[in-house]
């Protein structure tokens, strides 16, 4: 690691502190250092906040003079909710910025560097480019696709079922496995599920850890089947609930739902029944939304991998046999020639199951 | 790694020479060794040839004496099909022997050792004692059970199946997968597969060189279907072909098939019209077959899970999903709580696809 992925290293470490509060903003984090040493640093704590770059110049004072900051995305250069960022950079003093990766933000994309170069600011960016990249994604997703970033995730046995015939899932895979989908949640900005899944777990779909950020709650459900009572609509949570429905859900319903604080945003569905999807992501993107974390079922995972809109495939294969079940996608057939295809990356042994990890070609 | 390391892991080289040749014999490799330098090698060539430790030996002569020994198997201490290597060895005046682990062979089993000891010869067991197992799992698996190592090879979409629902199966995975594939052929004595697979392929089932050993090539055929024309029992290799077959199959089409050199064994089978393994297993291991490498299909692969008789499962996990196919293991169907379960070994990526390892608990 050089001295300039050390120093950057830690601005995406800064960075992480905003994960869920700052959608549809990316997490930024900023440091100042001088002689190798760190002057101060900065996080985007929240969307609307004050921006990493201002926070850890604004600590550092006059002692920015002469300093090089460390920020992993490209710092701004408009008015949105907060004054552009370079021209704090360059009041300060500060004499070489290094940057991770370019803000793909049309407002700003290159913008930002090109008036901190005029300034006479020695600029040097793609610096750990990938992990800033990934640290962003769903900003990423959001800002150039209009939707938000798609991991599905499904836990199947060996032989590929996420149920067995009785439609028992519980529990396909082990402890370690579940702990880790419980984190993945908190990396997200929300987390999906269709109805089948609801009627089968009554879900809570909470994180592991409810002291800190709640991810939203999307539920597909064309004709606002869900009952009052579950979890979903009812717990301390339900302001973090998004119902996604389609003209067909009963207006009453609707209207009580909204009035405990649930979201309700309509979006169409098809003659089959099934709401859909690119669709819901603008819908998504629109309410701020910038990542997305679906956890099945079955349908649901054969709609996105079919509708090709996964980013990221999750699978945590575990050690079990059971001959017969139910397939991990479902509503559709394809030949070998006509497989979707994916691309996997390194798999890990997780506790006693494999975690794979999957991007479609 | 340690100089008994060093010097053992020699000996599992020189041992795996033998590959093929010594079945039902495991096999060993020796070397002798003075002051950190190789003074003479040897390994067990083939079944009924000298032991390494002679062969080792004999090249050796008088500069045997006060060398060190290192094999990876017990010295034998009986009068087989040669003389005892202990024998031997307290004749050339060894001064010590590294084993890498006890020769389970009732007529040895600690023997060797004790045999040695009581000659004044200092003896060291257990020096990369997993890997001296690992390299004779067909061997130990023979001697203490009375039938081979059963390995079963299957290669899966990311959804678990054997084939697209028209039953194609080529190719599920890539390159790098079916070459490794062919080289673990050649690592068992032996290769199966059942008629499902035989019909649909007419494979030839030969490793990635016919130069040196050739496995046999068993097939599981109740009632004696396969034509007379397929590969297995037409080509240059025949000799290396196994058939299991049943009381019902056609003398004259046994007889006929024996004349050309074909091994056809007589072995139950049940009402279904399955050939029973776990007989079929203990023929083979009379047969002199002390591993079996079983490439499917799905009712073979479903026969040898639910009758507990896999020693490893290798699943290679192509990046596909085909969203309903056939199902990996045929024939039968449990509930979550009643799954077969495994172990799973640390996963790899290989190529495109990915390598999962496991052991049934």
């Amino acid at each position: 690691m050089t001295i300039h992925e050390k120093w950057m290293n830690r601005a995406l470490i800064l960075a992480e502190k905003g994960r869920g509060y700052t959608s549809p903003n990316p997490v930024v984090g900023a440091v100042l250092i001088k002689n190798d040493t760190v002057i101060s640093e900065g996080c985007h704590k929240k969307f609307g906040a004050p921006h990493a770059e201002l926070n850890a110049i604004g600590k550092a004072g006059n002692n920015a003079k002469g300093a090089t900051l460390y920020v992993n995305l490209e710092p701004c250069c408009f008015h949105g909710k907060t004054p552009p960022c370079v021209d704090a950079i360059i009041r300060s003093g500060i004499k070489d910025v290094i940057i991770g990766i370019i803000d793909p933000n049309p407002q700003v994309n290159g913008n930002g560097i090109k008036i901190l170069k005029d300034a006479g600011i020695v600029v040097k960016v793609g610096i750990l480019e990938k992990e800033a990249k990934t640290i962003n994604r769903g900003f990423f997703k959001y800002i150039k696709k209009n939707r938000p970033w798609i991991t599905l995730k499904l836990a199947v046995t060996a032989d590929g079922f996420i149920a067995d015939v009785t439609g028992k899932s519980k529990w396909i895979t082990s402890e370690p496995a579940r702990q880790f989908v419980k984190r993945q949640r908190s990396l997200h900005d929300a987390i999906m599920v269709g109805m089948g899944t609801v009627f089968k777990d009554n879900p809570s779909l909470l994180p592991e850890s409810t002291n800190g950020f709640i991810p939203y709650r999307i539920i597909l459900d064309e004709v606002l089947n869900i009952p009052y009572r579950f979890k979903l609509v009812s717990d301390d949570f339900k302001k973090r609930t998004v119902i996604l429905t389609s003209q067909k859900s009963k207006k009453e319903k609707v209207k009580q739902f909204k009035s405990t604080g649930i979201n309700v945003l309509n979006v169409a569905s098809d003659d089959f029944g099934w709401i859909k999807l690119p669709d819901s992501f603008r819908s998504l993107a629109e309410f701020g939304i910038t990542s997305v974390y679906c956890e099945g079922g079955g349908q649901v995972a054969g709609s996105l991998i079919t509708q090709k809109v996964v980013d990221e495939l999750q699978l945590f294969v575990s050690p079990k046999i059971l001959g017969e079940g139910i397939s991990s996608f479902g509503g559709f057939m394809r030949s070998l020639d006509e497989a979707i295809n994916l691309n996997w990356g390194e798999p890990i042994k997780l506790g006693q199951d494999i975690f794979l990890k999957g991007t479609i070609v």
